[in-house]
């Protein structure tokens, strides 16, 4: 097995450390500048491995430069942490975000409001919400569709240092998706905007011409414009395989986007440039579809517009090497949107949770993805209490209510703290740097005040939040707030 | 060549028939009852020959008996015509017509006022458009969708002689549209009349559940659906490959409906049982996958979105053994289109007009079809000038728009006569008994008082019109006018 | 006590009047076709009276003939009734009602399909309504606004016993309402409809030329369309004082539609006329100046779009002679609307309710009003049950509901039955024929099998009907079902 | 006459005051600082004056110092001008301006997009506009309507010489005007925006209490919020004496929002207070009832939803004391939009071209009013060349078609210079200061390089304009671009 082999890495050292903390073996360490121990917590590590109690880290240069369970010593650093009776697991990445509020911008959801208040200002509402995701404790985000220049230098920002927030790795525009004022978000939007604003937001959003005239486009023009998408820099790849909004609220069907044999030709262009594919499907064959063409990352692969998958097609999930990023929802969310009648309660429930259960059961390779975004204060404040309770779309506390509903449709605890560190690493081919704490590995880190894996809630009892081999000040977050401050008056 | 075969059946009698048109050879002819003589006239048989002036044409038992150039006598029957000075040639066929009124269905056209006003009377309003189009000398429909209780009632009340009108072949439900009060009619229909009657429509319209749930469906699901369908009385079976109304004038894209697999098993079950395949496409990529998978009847093929068809795919549609049923426009109503800044201008003008010129000149197979429909008194005169000069959806009229548009796009005049007559039958199949004048097949056929291949255009010269061997008192028709007479009062 | 003159018609006869019922004293009896005889009762006349026990009712030639407490024997008539363990009570009186369905044709309530699928037969809807509302006990009703040609055609011919049916007192068009096809009702109405339709409609509601352009008419103008109104063969006139719908759902406001001077004029041309003149008001501004106008009936007067009204006004209301014609709702419909946060709460709740309480108690003239409509089985299934139960505009059954909800809101069974009887004959200057049951007055009744003064809900245990002296076969009601039958199908 | 009392100010000195100009009669000259002299000019003084030429003006401390035709010798100053060959004209004053964009709030006018875009920024908005109207030449606006904060803050600012701009008179809220997100405004822009944000925004826009809640009040109610608005800053004060847009563009009706007797109680108060009443009417009616109230300026009055005034009322016009707004178009911004249709030809044309006309002839009070507001530049980009050809609601430019416009509609020239300097100056009161070209007044005045009276459109010629005194470097306005820069990319 892959992950047996970083077991011996861990090495195991006298019963007694704490008792001789006092006199740390001082000639053998040099501390480092930035470096921090952790000593006495019980880690988790994000791999199949059951808990390692009274165990000890050290972070340096930004990765884990020793872990060792009941050293003879407690380790040194510049900062010492006293992690008895914590709990330490790797920090969570989600497979699916989209840092803007892709929600706002959907009809009749501010979305004209949101792009005129903060044009010119999305770089800026990016890292904000990498903040906000950060805070909650989720590390890395995989941002799987926004406007390329935004989110790229957000992306940037954060990768140098230059502001805080989740590590970033960006889609840009998703292949097939049009911008805000088409029928992909705010259908009729251009009935109640200037045309020079709608057309400068679309173009931003379409950027390098990802939009729906690929639909009508020959082979070979689409084949040219994935061609020079997967050249700039992105770090992944999205496909729209099934229509946006066109259809899932309003008219609950799921067209297709892309023939098939155009599909190929883009799976060979993202995968043959080294990408890491995500698709989004929404319906039974589209799901089928994708399967078949290899993808690598499957977002909501359990929504097929509430006709429940045949058993056929959930085996053949099961035995597909490509991940699932299903989006469940917890019970109390659920139970909430029933009560009142929500149109919401469609998305998570019936045929959608039934399909996820047998996933689960089937033993499908899923692995955690929230689709959430950052809305504006004024936003939030038009959702009730049943929308607000649980809400999936939360960046960072989203992450901790996926691993709740996870839990209550079929994973152990175990299965869905891999599927919210490891897993996800795997899915996106980044496993050899992230998602467990292993010895060389990036120093992203979470402590926490309870079990985890007696209750996967209490992930949201965060003591620290440590990035790249730093604590972060998650009190402090967002450091500049934009959409999570007050409207101006007058 | 098949058609070559056909020219020894046209006798060529003695040059001065009509000098001793006075001295009829009775002992040679028993006058059968209803049956029709028509001497002298020009005949323009629907083949490649060239005209045959002064030639008689025997009706007996509703089919051409014999068909003489110059014969020694002139022909005798019940009923003689001296077809002097007229042409003769065969009633025109339409590939695609909706005798139901499909434009007013959708959003914004009077369509809950149509259906509330009409319903219970669909079937009449089916019979009174087969009048109006065979009252303009279109002899044959074949209507490519429609619900399947109305227009399969006034089919075989016209077969039976019940009704008069023109011959109904007839599609029933198009596989994968749904009912009038969804996405593919009036988006936001349901918002403006009461659930109860909206559902008997629906359901009436997508009988026997071939709706847009289809797209949602395990492909064996979609494969009992469409089975069932084929083992009805239809005539032909037509498919939505890609979406109606959603993408086309709101939105200028074009989503498809199926994947590539489910379409090829709704091609197989409906060509295995025997049934002609019609398609609805409308971009490039949709175009070009039904070629590939062999339809016998392509609608609006020419229509891409205002995408200009690679050559490439032009000469695979020219390549094709199936046959195109474009929707060209005259200059005169596109121009009155464009000097008004008019939405439908988008229809026949740029890269469609574009699209159609080079399948024409790289020589396709392309048959006459109109889409056309009835619409009722009251949504007519909603239409302004431009509108409705020569509207190609006009029932009958606009076979005759066709022929003109096709000659002004590139056509010969013979070529478009033989597009909307003979071609029209190849395509369906039919032309072992309808299409052309030839001794045995069905006696449709229209006298004119000018020349038609001077000028397409003379086919609105209608002097006579027979069907099935029996002139139509046109003058009298619609017989139960419905649509086409005022509303009530009060 | 202008009621006390009336009681010497009640003989008091024998007390042991039904011991010799079986010999009844012949001779001094002529017993006249189409009498009935009602013996043994309790009648409530429709006065301040107290009940009548073991009395006897004589109707001849449509009209009571005798009325005697206790007589020597009981009555004898072509159809004798033996009332014992009955209640008689004159039939009930709505001073507002709309015919036609009003409720349909305000927006997204199904009225395009409502007008389209009857037009041409809306006098047979307003017949059909009238027996609806005669089924349930409600023997005369004032349609207050429906347009002219139908609702008069129908008071024609239930006046000539052409038809069975409430008797209707008409108003015709309401003076300064506009069409179905305007802001008054369907405000994008026409952007779903055929011109030529709305047109028709529009005209058909407004005429005699009453519609909106009054508000921007010169006063002589104004005074010559009423001038004309007044002089066709209404019975009753209605002046919008406030605007319709503009406001009332959607905006919560209440525009003014004439000038205090136009309001002058048309008062003074309808009362000059001999007309009694209905208001609609929906504010307390436009409710203090039709009171200083002097309005005979003022429909919904309670409302005030929820704001309170002051003491001084329901003061003046008390004070005032012309007669409040309120709409109360149950307590049940009530609570069931502001469990599920239905917009209708706001209509019978809040200030409205407390306007009205205080208007009860302070003593002001108040009559049965329900502004009940029928619509057709098609939308009556889109109601929910919180809508359906105790629907206050349900016609028929909204009177008896009229009247437990002014029990509930203060008014005293007694007070509440004369409200629904007496008081409406008053109101419209009709008490010297209706209202009461008293001798030489039309003989409209109703039979219940349980007290009324007990419970006024009692009214809906209806044993009989009898209407102009005629015994109605209310089961048999309505007799030419248009709205209440199923759609057709195809 | 009233302004002949003001001819003996004008000295008139010897004819050869150039000739010694070079030789400056220093003794009697004192400079001041700050001080202009505008020699040899062409003056049109803004009263019924012929135009005197070669006539010197000396501007001293923000006042028009001295006036005299042919001096002896040319005035000194600090700056000097030499006017030979141009025409001086008081500076433009507009009786009805509405800085912000009213016309961006109105339905489907991209109203969301302009608020969340400028929230905050709102006051620089109205310090733009001030801006881009002085510009053109109009040194005094009376804004009519915007929300108290902004409007008020800008005219602070200007007065106190803190911001350059057009002299502002403001009347803040208008007494029955509801916020953006209302039906006076963006009818159903709730349900495209956060709560929140509506919520502020309209709250800003009624402060302090004078939306649409007032049609509901009871009079003492609405006496109390107009009293305690008179209390408040503002300089003047208007009326909504029927609705906003609810029935003009959409519905071409026009509703009366207050009773006679409240608005009766509104004139009293805010005349009472000393501030001059403006109304908004749009019918007959409403006009003739604010003539009886006694307004003192009535916008747009020649407006009445395109009925034809009578007679008698254009002489009730004639006749009163009060002054007209009237808002004419030009010939060419009229025949413009005829062309094409478009719906705004309504406003300037018809029966309201009509009406202005017999207005002019019967030689009704007139002043210049345009209504006119700054749109983005976001929002310009969307006019067509109709719209913006002589476009009357250009702030600034729209003072000249207004001119331009009433001369082709009636006036002379010399009255439509009066009627936009003078005599909005007499209509508000202000004419002790404002309005002509007079000693001890306040120096706006304007330098043209063409004579007016020859044309009025050669305002538009503005070589100069002096505001308080100070020449104004319109080429930098404005200053602090707001709307009319582009929109920030990203």
């Amino acid at each position: 097995m892959f992950y047996g082999a970083r077991l011996p890495s861990l090495s195991v050292g006298s019963q007694d450390a704490y008792s001789s903390a006092h006199e740390p073996n001082k000639e053998n360490q040099v501390v480092k500048d930035g470096s921090i121990a952790i000593n006495g917590i019980t880690l988790i590590d994000g791999t199949d491995s059951a808990p390692f109690e009274n165990t000890s880290i050290l972070i340096e240069d930004g990765k884990f430069a020793r872990i060792e369970q009941s050293p003879a010593v407690p380790f040194e650093a510049a900062t010492v942490i006293d992690g008895r009776g914590q709990y330490a697991m790797p920090g969570l990445l989600d497979a699916n975000v989209h840092l803007l509020d892709g929600l706002s911008l959907t009809n009749n959801f501010g979305g004209i409001e949101y792009l005129a208040r903060y044009e010119g200002r999305l770089k800026e509402l990016c890292e904000e919400a990498a903040q906000l995701s950060l805070k909650y404790g989720t590390t890395t985000v995989f941002d799987t569709g926004d406007p390329y220049r935004p989110i790229i230098g957000a992306r940037d920002a954060i990768n140098k240092g230059e502001v805080v927030g989740s590590r970033i790795y960006a889609a840009g525009a998703i292949i097939g998706q049009s911008g805000p004022f088409t029928r992909d978000f705010m259908v009729d939007g251009r009935t109640r905007a200037t045309k020079r604003f709608a057309d400068r937001l679309d173009s931003l959003w379409e950027w390098p011409g990802l939009g729906g005239e690929l639909l009508l486009m020959d082979i070979e023009d689409v084949a040219d414009r994935v061609q020079r998408h997967v050249e700039t820099d992105i770090d992944i790849a999205k496909v729209f395989v099934t229509d946006h909004l066109v259809s899932s609220f309003q008219n609950s069907t799921a067209y297709l986007q892309f023939s098939h044999r155009v599909l190929e030709r883009i799976f060979s262009i993202v995968q043959g440039a080294g990408l890491k594919l995500v698709t989004h499907t929404s319906s039974i064959e589209s799901l089928d579809t994708v399967i078949d063409l290899g993808a690598d990352v499957m977002v909501h692969h359990n929504v097929s517009q509430q006709v429940r998958m045949p058993d056929s097609l959930i085996e053949k999930v099961a035995a597909f090497k490509g991940w699932g990023a299903p989006q469940p929802v917890t019970n109390r969310f659920q139970h909430g949107l029933e009560a009142i009648g929500h149109g919401w309660a469609r998305y998570g429930g019936g045929a959608h949770r039934d399909n996820l259960e047998r996933m689960i059961q089937a033993g499908a390779n899923l692995c955690l993805a929230t689709d959430a975004c950052e809305s504006s204060i004024d936003r939030m404040a038009d959702f009730t209490p049943e929308e607000l309770t649980d809400r999936p779309w939360d960046l960072g506390r989203g992450s901790v209510y996926w691993l709740t509903a996870m839990v209550e449709t079929g994973f152990t605890p175990a299965q869905a703290l891999r599927g919210g560190t490891r897993d996800v690493a795997i899915a996106y081919g980044v496993d050899d740097k992230l998602g467990t704490v292993e010895s060389g590995k990036i120093a992203d880190i979470i402590l926490l005040d309870a079990d985890p894996l007696a209750d996967v809630a209490n992930v949201a009892k965060l003591n620290k939040v440590i990035k790249d081999g730093v604590v972060i000040d998650t009190a402090a977050l967002p450091d500049n707030p934009v959409a999570t401050v007050d409207g101006k008056f007058d």
